[in-house]
């Protein structure tokens, strides 16, 4: 990635410590991605992607940048991307998935805060991330307790603005959602000065509708008897997609899904019959966290699904694109948004209908249910889900990690003993 | 307490457990009150009512409950107690501030949940707790990830309620706050079988109003140079308010404020000349959580306000009295509660405000920043606060504690450093 040095300079980013990063990274990805046998030829492009993960597509949003666009840095999949769309905007993801972001962010918030978000505020405060260092505004949200607190700090350094969640999903809570995304479609509109107009955000809901249609061909192509792709690489174009323009985003998730649908026909599978069929359901891995799908995949199964925000809540349930005028709009959004299972709602049973939907619908052997440490929504919702798993005689292991290493071989252990019991 | 057996049985508490409680805590209190010197007469009352905790209240409820009223739990200083009183029902506080309830907690929660939390369930869950068994409807809310979580729990247990809180304070999420009133108010009616009319509820909210003005007075009289009360019984009388009749905790209170203001006429002290004034400011203290004061009242300072929700904020700021229409009095009841300054909010500026204007009335010579273990929001939002208090030259020392003693001595340590630092 060294031909970015002088745009990484450019973008005021703190180049030996990022150094560091671009050194370890290729090596990561090499023993976990390009060890693996027989991956499908669609990888080429996300593989490609990561080799140049801090330069190739920064370089084209400042290069948007150059031509008035504006870029919208966003944390969750609750913040409308339709919305920015239409004013002409880009939404891209921001880091915090790594590890070697984490101490940064412990610096201004407790230990025990979850390691997505230190890593987050840690990649923007020691400028080691250069979405961070692009993205004009930075859209926060109401799901969490640590991510609310961690805009106070993060709002000194970068212009923010937070959506309101509601914490319930009663008729009331969507039509404050919905007013949320109107308030939200103003704030874009003053930033891009850019009008939202109905065929616009028509245009919009229609670009991300496609990249969830593509994005769920790949997952529907999972549901095979034959494991046509590892639960890994499908997670890295999930990783992906939060940062990359939408519409290739669908083009090259649609042609992944040709050659897995092919591949289905052919009955070729990247895993040896009988292999153990696992669903992840929990929090979400950020960009480059493959430490589950990795020990899970060593260790005799493999994934074929992720009940995550890096994952099918990403791209379930399409916004309704019948509607023409903008209020019909935000409320068909709304509805769309409000029907994402968070464990930020009380309650939020629909996670467990989707969970055991998912499992039978991926014929699937057995679920993990993992927790980022210290994520306290997805800690406690975890005893019910997996109580409700053990009522519906699905094998349940629950797992709580980090982004170090230090818990892997132990790690390891569980989850071979796990798969061995699903035998 | 024992003749209150009989009772504790018919409730269905698990009496050989609670057995134990009860020999502890009159040794607890024993040490740490009784041996304070020149206490206040008017504290006898609160004395008695620790003296006969699980008994005394909980036999008037029942006896309440006989007559036809509800009884209604609460775990939040943001639930509204008028609208209970307009609908003829009694508000009571529930267990929660002893490590004795935490491991019947932890059966159901992440041990990484904030003490106050994992004590309240396990006090209902292991049937310890008078309050918990008596209550016919409990009252929670979504302030924190924790509560909002625990509740999907506890609700399996008995009927609850949920109150959504905005997380923000622009003028529509006072007025979401008002219809969450408003629909709490009916929930109240239906549950009672009392219709809620403007002069109930106007006589509802002159009796909390007159609670507050009365506990406004204990606390305006420890502004006085002279320390009239050490702030353990202040404390303990702000504890109790939670759990009693609030006609008599107004009464009582301000019989303790009569005392407290001819002692200040008086220039009476219970520390000796120089003792250094502390302001409390954090997450709250709930019954028999005296820990901390304790510790601070034993290591050469006073502590001589509680900037908490079992502390100004429970009492600051007065519902207005003039509206004569329902729509008028919940928005007026709205602004009061959503003037409450909880780090449950983003931001929260509000409370750095409160800190320094209570620092300021109450003369402090510094800030103690109180965090329960694993509260996100106040551990997040200390962060913000200490660097305010340093901003003005106030010095703040930063705790982080939970309900077990192991922490005492290394505590005392840091306190007894900080006071002397003072001098």
């Amino acid at each position: 990635m060294s031909n970015y040095v002088e745009m990484w300079k450019e973008l005021g980013m703190d180049l030996e410590t990022h150094d560091a990063l671009c050194q370890v990274l290729p090596t990561a990805f090499g023993d976990m991605y390009l060890s693996q046998e027989n991956r499908p030829e669609g990888m080429g492009f996300w593989d490609f992607v990561v080799s140049e993960i801090h330069g190739i597509r920064p370089s084209e949003l400042i290069e948007a940048q150059k031509n008035g666009q504006k870029v919208f840095g966003t944390f969750c999949v609750y913040v409308p991307d339709e919305v920015v769309l239409a004013a002409n905007g880009i939404v891209t993801g921001l880091c915090g998935g790594s590890q070697f972001w984490v101490p940064g962010g412990e610096k201004v918030l407790p230990k025990s805060t979850c390691p997505l978000i230190k890593a987050s505020v840690g990649a923007r405060l020691e400028r080691t991330c250069p979405f961070f260092r692009i993205a004009d505004m930075y859209v926060g949200e109401t799901t969490c307790d640590g991510k609310k607190k961690a805009w106070e700090i993060l709002g000194q350094d970068v212009p923010m603005h937070i959506m309101d969640m509601p914490q319930m999903k009663r008729p009331q809570d969507i039509e404050k959602w919905a007013d949320e995304i109107k308030i939200f479609a103003k704030v874009v509109e003053d930033f891009t000065g850019n009008a939202i107009t109905p065929e616009k955000l028509s245009e919009g809901i229609h670009v991300i509708n496609e990249r969830r249609k593509a994005l769920k061909r790949v997952y529907d192509a999972r549901k095979s008897k034959n494991i046509p792709i590892s639960g890994k690489d499908a997670l890295l174009m999930m990783q992906i997609a939060f940062f990359d323009d939408p519409v290739r985003c669908a083009e090259m998730a649609n042609k992944l899904a040709d050659e897995l649908e092919q591949r289905n026909k052919d009955n070729v599978s990247v895993f040896p019959a009988g292999t153990k069929r696992i669903l992840v359901t929990g929090t979400p891995m950020a960009i480059p966290n493959w430490k589950l799908h990795h020990l899970i995949e060593t260790s005799g199964a493999a994934v074929v699904c992720e009940e995550t925000c890096t994952g099918t809540r990403y791209f379930e349930n399409l916004v309704d694109e019948t509607k023409t005028t903008l209020e019909e709009q935000y409320a068909a959004i709304a509805d769309r948004y409000m029907g994402i299972n968070c464990a930020c709602f009380t309650p939020n049973s629909g996670r467990v209908d989707d969970i055991l939907r998912l499992a039978k619908e991926y014929d699937v052997d057995g679920v993990i249910d993992v927790n980022l440490k210290f994520c306290c929504l997805y800690d406690t919702e975890g005893y019910t889900v997996e109580k409700a798993m053990k009522d519906a005689g699905i094998p349940v292991l629950g797992i709580e990690t980090d982004y170090t290493d230090e818990d892997a071989e132990q790690l390891r252990t569980r989850i071979e003993a796990f798969v061995e019991m699903l035998g």
